[in-house]
């Protein structure tokens, strides 16, 4: 249960419970089962999805990447994730309000990509996000690079 | 060859022929098939996509809505078949270098979604895209805002 | 009191009052008076604003073209302005969230520019504005076009 | 001549040379003047500028906070800089095509910010760079983060 790097603001209330977040993820998204992510791993303020490849999610058959959409639903689910470790689950509500990804690289067919997303600012109203996208193995090599913004509803949020 | 709306800059060597469009959006393109993507029409610096709802594409089985990652994966693909109608489809490349998306309103199961990208500038070497996302038959009811941009190669730019 | 464009959600309970939004926009705030920025209109969901062109504005001494900085700054200054028409000003309080803003063509030296913002959705916690903005006298050459976010603590919200 | 962490693509044919930069930087920019810009230092792929702190930077008298604009433009800037270090200067020419800034804190009075950018790929055609803005003396503490991206004109790319 790391809480060490709690960020700056916000009420965190949940422990983090891996299991709890799987199923939400891979369960009851019908949206993720479609495409294939899976939870890799979640802490305090962070979640690292994969997206396991399959030729289904090319966005061109024959130039062989992965469509640009895969990594953005990637992503904004990956921001969504450690944004949910901030909240009171039971009581807080969260929706994305943006997201903006910059394309760096394509993303080669036959290789999974590993999204990782940070927290980096909880606040009463607001939690800002840092996500990248890479090859698995690969972390180094940016494939894609995003910031998502969450609306926060906090139920006993003095603010 | 409708040149009235051209944009300001930028060569215009191809027509529009909607089949050949289709063809490559519905048939060529894995991912569009994955998700059900429809092309509904393209003229000169425009393109309008359908996203035919399926209970696979929620993000939330219980919230019944849409998972924002199809909003912009489609956002992505019309802003791209916007920019392609200006450029020489034979000779040059597109990439997309960014996508922004504000999410004003989850877009509800059971609809259908258009997606509508229009080229606001196409460049020498970017190409410039407005793009947004509504419940079918209602262009008043914005779900969700984007702007994507395009690298473009052209091959006999003379820049 | 042109209340016929309000925005979908959001509580409207002020009315338009020009000269106290010219007093806070070009008097109550340092900056603006530094770059020179005068209010030009407001309207229920909208602000209008004008760079007066002068040379210490100017990104680059030999090409002539104004800082793309000032532009933004406009923009988030415009967005603002628009926002605050949406709130109570006497209870509520509003906060820049993010602004995206892509350049078109370079603002040249000489030439005001006219930077105007509507609020596209005033909800309870969140409010979305588009921003354009354009050499003055010619609304159709797009300069530069951006988007803003503002979050809104609001006294009395029943959300 | 750092050029151990030169970006994965293009040429680097330039040394930095800080006071070449320092010239153009705080003295053929007249909007760098008007504001107070400094820059503090340039290292291949990367730039470091101060905003030094004075009243005409404020957004709001009374709240005491610098402008976003301000810090927004020094991000443009500093992104600029980076940029122009992998890029040949007598030869090639890089423009800004867009800017995103989340405003992650206010940027309190009577204290310098320091704004650092990062080239994080330097391609053919785009140079995509990542920016933030921190109190001076305090680099963990993000006012404002950022990414912008140019395009560039390379004169001898073979691309």
């Amino acid at each position: 249960m790391p809480k060490e790097n709690t960020p700056k603001e916000g009420t965190v209330e949940n422990t983090v419970d891996f299991e709890f977040y799987r199923k939400i993820f891979e369960e009851f998204i019908p949206f993720h089962k479609l495409l294939g992510f899976k939870l890799e791993s979640v802490e305090q303020n962070a979640a690292l999805i994969k997206i396991v490849y399959h030729k289904d999610l090319l966005g061109n058959a024959l130039a062989g990447n992965i469509h640009g959409g895969v990594l953005v639903s990637a992503m904004d689910s990956a921001g969504g994730i450690a944004a949910m470790t901030t909240i009171n689950m039971r009581a807080d509500k969260i929706a994305t309000i943006d997201i903006r990804t910059d394309y760096l690289s394509p993303a080669k067919k036959d290789n999974n990509v590993m999204v990782e997303a940070k927290v980096q600012k909880s606040g009463n109203r607001v939690i800002f996000t840092h996500i990248q996208a890479y090859p698995e193995g690969q972390p180094e090599k940016i494939l894609a690079e995003g910031r998502a913004i969450y609306s926060v509803k906090r139920k006993e949020a003095n603010q």
